[in-house]
């Protein structure tokens, strides 16, 4: 069965607010630090006052993910609200300026393009404000049926549960990508978020997904355990494919008949953590849709993962595509 | 005299777009590699649309010395146009973050916030196309005669040149300044720039400017010489102080008595020059305010510019205060 996409990303349309921090004013503002917190308009804009001067990117964890994979060379399809505003604009122009297949239709009215605060503390971890704006507007219609049935396998964000209207559309492209024989993928995004939507990820653990996306904190609170093994034996049961990320300690494997530990790429000069979850997807997925063993596909997340974290913003600085070649077989 | 202000930045209130071209794509287009065009909106959404993936941030060459000034601890005020839109408010935000005094009215209809596509080539060297948009709206009414009367120095950039409007609010400005006992302060921001302008800039030169900065090839352009030394003491004989960059060599500067030769900063990672001779302003400036010696003025600008040069953007990475006081008396 021929695809027209290796994956089609589903998510969160948002241009982010880079923005450096001292961990003070994440305590001042009882912040979780490393969380992903919703916000409103009014408190995504007070924060904003009081913040230093920033940077704005394109950013959206599946955006992400699908600008990293275009950059490798997979073909890529994209669904994602935003408004037809100026930071719509540059959402929209940034997605297709990579080649990626990008036709959701903008709202004219109402809520205005998403914006998250990625607020980077010294050490590189990063906190996220998100004010979800047009997002909350994606729905069942916005899911091109065409798209995910041309496409091998449909990402989806965890962080996509969260406006109401985005399920619905969610479950569709579910639906769909099965009957056209497709595989569905999730990343359940941040231990937060899986926290707000427990039941309803194991839910789609269990019956829906095939390749599930997951850090080991993520994964323990879905499986509500503190022991990483109980939570392998059970994601083993549910997905055919989970990919565990440890952050330096690089990644492990899960699938029926195997549990592959690959060792983590070292990295000397760490900048700002944004976007290491979502670069690994697309490493991972990039060799996936080419029928590379899973090891090598954990190795080929590990690296392009390693290359996003040594600079500001969550999308490579680099050309991804001659980085893996150059890298994939020499470490 | 005391003053509220070190220095009144007024210029045209832009965004940056900023992304990485190569050398092909300046010339398939006919723009001059270095330059800076001024483009109508139409052809910089056209170009806009056949470059990559962009980064946003605020810019605009006076705004850039002022927010560089800011960083050092210089009290600082802004005059520039923006709308009333998200790159307004991004702009807002930027300058306002750095403890700046921004109070120029918006624009609540008619064009846009202006941009700026900046084109990063891989020898760093840069090249913008600029779509004015609301910076032509910037008049006389737009002085607030208190600032300009406040401020040691009052620096406009020569690009404020290109809007009509603009001219009779800098000519004020000018006025109010020296009507004040202050010192009024241009740069002559690119050499395409003193082409278009040339009469009124020499008529500035000689009548209006007290301190003047240029780079050289802007400078041989003012005096219509290819001898540096004839430009010199053409300058010498209509402006106070000229400092004059000569990009890696360092800076001279030139006063009635004196003419100082300042060693470059040496860089090693250069990665984008936009906003050198914005940030040797700002270095220049702020030891000027101070009352140092000129020629500990003109290393300080060396410093501040050789730090921007060091990363993307025309702005700080860094707080400047901390890395004047570490360098300046180590180098």
């Amino acid at each position: 069965m021929t695809h027209k996409f290796d994956v089609l990303g589903i998510g969160n349309a948002i241009v982010d607010i880079l923005v450096q921090v001292e961990d003070d004013f994440l305590v001042d503002h009882d912040i979780p630090k490393g969380s992903m917190q919703l916000v409103d308009e009014e408190t995504s804009e007070k924060l904003y006052d009081k913040l230093g001067s920033a940077i704005e990117c394109s950013g959206g964890s599946a955006a992400n993910t699908i600008a990293g994979l275009a950059s490798m060379g997979s073909r890529a399809a994209y669904i994602g609200k935003t408004k037809n505003d100026q930071m719509g604009h540059v959402f929209d122009h940034d997605i297709k300026s990579l080649g990626i297949e990008y036709t959701t239709k903008k709202d004219e009215s109402g809520a205005s393009t998403a914006r998250c605060l990625v607020m980077v503390s010294p050490d590189a971890e990063r906190t996220m404000c998100t004010y979800l704006g047009a997002c909350v507007n994606l729905m069942e219609a916005d899911i091109d049926e065409a798209q995910v049935a041309g496409a091998f396998v449909t990402y989806m964000e965890g962080y996509l549960w969260d406006p109401e209207n985005a399920k619905a559309a969610f479950r569709k492209a579910m639906t769909l990508a099965h009957k056209a024989g497709r595989k569905t993928s999730i990343s359940l995004s941040d231990s937060f978020c899986v926290g707000r939507h427990k039941q309803e990820f194991l839910h789609l653990a269990e019956h829906e997904i095939d390749i599930l996306f997951a850090n080991e904190e993520e994964l323990l609170m879905l499986y509500d355990t503190r022991d990483l093994n109980d939570a392998i034996k059970a994601v083993q049961q549910h997905c055919e494919v989970a990919a565990i990320t440890r952050s330096a300690e690089g990644c492990i494997i899960v699938s029926a008949g195997d549990i592959i530990t690959v060792k983590g790429n070292p990295v000397s000069d760490l900048v700002d953590t944004t976007g290491a979850g979502d670069m690994f997807a697309a490493g991972f997925l990039h060799g996936y849709t080419r029928g590379l063993d899973l090891g090598v596909c954990g190795r080929m997340g590990n690296l392009v993962a390693s290359e996003v974290i040594t600079h500001l913003g969550a999308r490579p600085d680099i050309d991804l595509k001659e980085y893996i070649a150059n890298k994939l077989y020499l470490t």
